[in-house]
């Protein structure tokens, strides 16, 4: 079957139906015959890691990835030690999901030094593998639009993503690419073949113009300038084939009935991704 | 006299006292004691090419740069041709008000095609080249933040501006640093070292926490999580001692009046650039 064809690879992150809770998302990837779902740590929080996890099997959904892990830098070492508790709490939820894939936005700067942010990014990526590879977690670092670098993530271009990755074997650490995050960047195409073996997730929705927020403006597959198939048939050269997450953040998104969003996602996925 | 400790190298680039024409602008910087002004196109245009330019010469005001050449991506030849030819204009005007930068913003695609808006970027300033150098300006390619990829600019990175401006003599094309656009990237101090000599504008603001707005969203030297002096400190060592033009998009700040504004931006120069 053409591989772009089908949705055996689709994957809604639970973000792009905000409104749903995780009952909600599982039965309407059920009514829908989307296969595999992301998961959100604050999602699952509402119905508990037990009865999250039945509803999942119970609908034969597969878990794509985690969100997420991270949010590493901090002002105190009693504070970076917090993060990194969380985090192997994240790591543990993560196993217990049946997902091998942690996604990580490691953070901002605690304070005007990025680069010093970026040294502890790496420190405390260093200090969670151990325990991630106990559990049979892999850590996707996700670089974030150049435009969150002050508030949510000093890792910024898949160059960086890169070279953190590059110090762990493929199974412990590798990127996540997600389209909205990266497309401007000339060195992508360049940068996703480097990560070859190494992506862990890939993440669609679109960049609309004009812009309308920073945060909440991303679109539907389609409705921007974002070259998704070419994107995708990079990420597929190489070497990647798992599960492709719809991740939309946008207020109109979040306001249509997830039914239709997901219809409209299927639609879209076909058509461009 | 400590280079920090004084202001002759402030430009007020217009666009921060967006609500005063040029000559308010003018008699403001004056008043200020400010002795470099960056001025934009369509200010002038309201008072004319010789009024405008009778009014720098008689408050003794020097002109650090002129705002903006560039946009040259479009879906057709006769387009490109007619933006070509804009950019000529706004050579001869650069060098009518006395400055020997034109500043690039290189503009958008026109469709999806980032790849070819960026050649078509690099062709379109071959084109201007010797027109340029006819009259003594050069070109400076200001890269800019990223999320302005698709509505603005194309060329994102100091590391594309300095590729593109290597195919020229110094004289002919170079880069204009905003620590705004740039201050994300890993590569920044490797890639201002790399444009060494080939600095020709230096434009301070800061990233402030939370970004309220795309656009709008800059804030005064001091405000945000810009490390303003490591930068400036880099961008000298790189061989640049001309002015500091302050730029700031901000509605606030454009709701301010504007010698409040000067006397602010005075203060926040000596003590964070």
């Amino acid at each position: 079957m053409d591989q772009f064809q089908n949705i055996e690879r689709l994957s809604l992150n639970q973000i792009t139906t905000e409104k749903w809770n995780i009952r909600e998302a599982v039965d309407g990837c059920a009514r829908a015959g989307i296969p595999w779902i992301g998961l959100w740590r604050h999602k699952i929080k509402e119905l508990g890691l037990p009865g999250s996890k039945r509803l999942l099997r119970d609908a034969g959904l597969k878990v794509s990835s985690l969100c997420r892990g991270g949010m590493f830098p901090a002002a105190t070492a009693t504070e970076r030690q917090k993060r990194l508790d969380d985090n192997r709490r994240a790591v543990e939820e993560a196993a217990e999901l049946g997902t091998d894939v942690l996604v990580l936005v490691c953070g901002p700067a605690p304070d005007r030094d990025i680069g010093a942010a970026r040294k502890m990014v790496e420190e405390s990526i260093g200090e969670l593998v151990p325990y991630a590879k106990s559990y049979g977690v892999k850590l996707g670092i996700e670089p974030l639009h150049p435009m969150y670098a002050a508030e949510r993530c000093v890792i910024v271009t898949m160059e960086e993503a890169n070279t953190l990755a590059e110090q762990y074997q493929p199974d412990e650490v590798g990127v996540v690419v997600d389209v909205f995050h990266v497309w401007w960047d000339r060195n992508l195409y360049k940068q996703i073949s480097r990560a070859k073996d190494r992506i862990l997730g890939f993440h669609v929705s679109d960049w609309i113009v004009p812009t309308p927020d920073l945060l909440m403006g991303r679109g539907m597959m389609g409705d921007g300038v974002i070259e998704l198939r070419k994107i995708r048939k990079a990420v597929e050269a190489a070497g990647y084939d798992g599960p492709i997450e719809v991740e939309i953040f946008n207020h109109d998104i979040w306001n249509t009935p997830g039914d239709q969003v997901l219809e409209l996602m299927k639609e879209r996925y076909l058509e461009h991704c």
